[in-house]
């Protein structure tokens, strides 16, 4: 299971107050905090599409490479943000995210082509997000034939479902799993992702929706997930879902996790 | 999905304590605490195999139907000690429990049959717990044919798969997930309940265990659990996890467990 942290981004408020006053200290310490907790890559967003985006990305960016040792998962909606800022980059992570949207493939293909740059593709074109499983699984052939045609490996390719909102889709679930099992049975290299906080959006409580979907999701085949690792409880469940799934021999990754204080209750009291 | 609050148990250190005492304070506030909480039953246990049993439990019992509105879930692994103290109750709850062991069924079926208890069945036998799921199974088939035998409605059934160890057998999952599917195909009105928590024994941080497991467990199909319903991610886990799998139109019971506070963080601050 890869944990992408999700705090690094200027859709936060308090984050994007930070990015726009170039203010290092809470930035660095989101970073710091994420890598502690288990994050295995770090998502960096600048948030807004104001023209300074590009700049903005970059910046945020080689602060998270300067504060941890973790790769990144570079995240925009604009495919030549996301071009400008990859190549500036130390270390090789994920590009968040092509889609069948016109422009992205064409642009961010050929670019990570020859290099070890994974990518998040999320089941959507220019028409949206498909209602059914069908349709996202119709566009999930055409991302897979553009990779191959590319050379990208499907081990490099995070495949991103989409996750409605439960309280307008109850089959929001439903949906994702379906697709979650139908691509993992389909190729055993490849990765299932998703941002999968949207999943409660509009319902209280929210955190208590998100573990359960997640639950949920492993389950179905989810083995990716950009989340809160500073949520311990989360972080918590994935190692316990991981050995209930029969994925943890003995349970030793679970039991390390306990020990390095990464999951249950802190030993440091926070 | 039912509810049966598991604290008044004598297994617990303090409160075998308080029953061998005959201190009402510290139960009758278990019990009040877990009605609040949401249980839809109350779990009795006298604990020990004491000759004294039989009266610890019918004065632990009378005590949690005093204290609350609820009805018990009678417990006892003697089922002569439960024959004794059925009949002198107020409210017909659950009997806890029967399986294929010599004895149970005899003594406990004829006793309710013409009544509105309902019972937990164990898939077990003198010989144990069937390590498969097929096993198991066998053992549903055969109490399922007795209760028939003696008129008492599926709807009235609770059947416990048995939640192996999780540190000790990597399948326990995989097998209680198989007991639980094939029975709720067999028969819509009956239960799958569980005494979840034995899944982490021996593991740290258990309730993370215990939480995964619920989820997992319920997706399968189990509709009832004997738990800690004054641990509230676990009850929320419940609601959210009903609602992800469409078991609650436009998340309304959810909605209501937040509005009540039984789900989320508390608004007393306990």
């Amino acid at each position: 299971m890869l944990l992408i942290g999700e705090k690094l981004n200027g859709f936060i408020p308090s984050v994007g107050k930070a990015i726009l006053a170039r203010d290092e200290t809470l930035l660095r310490d989101l970073a710091v905090r994420q890598e502690e907790a288990g994050a295995d890559y770090l998502d960096v967003c600048a948030g807004g599409d104001s023209e300074a985006e590009a700049e903005s990305l970059l910046w945020l960016a080689r602060l998270a490479e300067d504060a941890t040792s973790l790769p990144l998962c570079v995240d925009s909606p604009n495919p030549s943000v996301l071009a400008y800022v990859l190549p500036q980059l130390k270390r090789e992570g994920i590009v968040n995210s092509v889609s069948m949207e016109s422009g992205k493939i064409e642009t961010l293909f050929p670019l990570i082509a020859e290099t070890g740059w994974k990518v998040v593709a999320l089941l959507c074109s220019n028409a949206g997000v498909p209602q059914s499983a069908k349709g996202r699984l119709d566009l999930f052939e055409q991302i897979f034939n553009a990779a191959k045609q590319y050379g990208i490996a499907e081990s490099r390719l995070l495949i991103d479902p989409v996750v409605h909102t439960l309280s307008t889709d109850e089959d929001a679930l439903k949906t994702f799993a379906a697709c979650a099992r139908e691509i993992r049975a389909r190729s055993a290299s490849i990765h299932v992702v998703s941002g999968l906080s949207n999943i409660s959006f509009g319902l209280p409580a929210r955190p208590l929706v998100n573990h359960a979907f997640l639950v949920l999701a492993m389950q179905a085949g989810m083995n990716a997930a950009i989340m809160d690792v500073l949520d311990r409880e989360m972080v918590g469940l994935v190692h316990a879902t991981n050995a209930l799934l029969g994925e943890d021999e003995y349970c030793m990754d679970y039991i390390t996790a306990f020990r390095e204080n990464r999951i249950g209750p802190s030993k440091h009291g926070d």
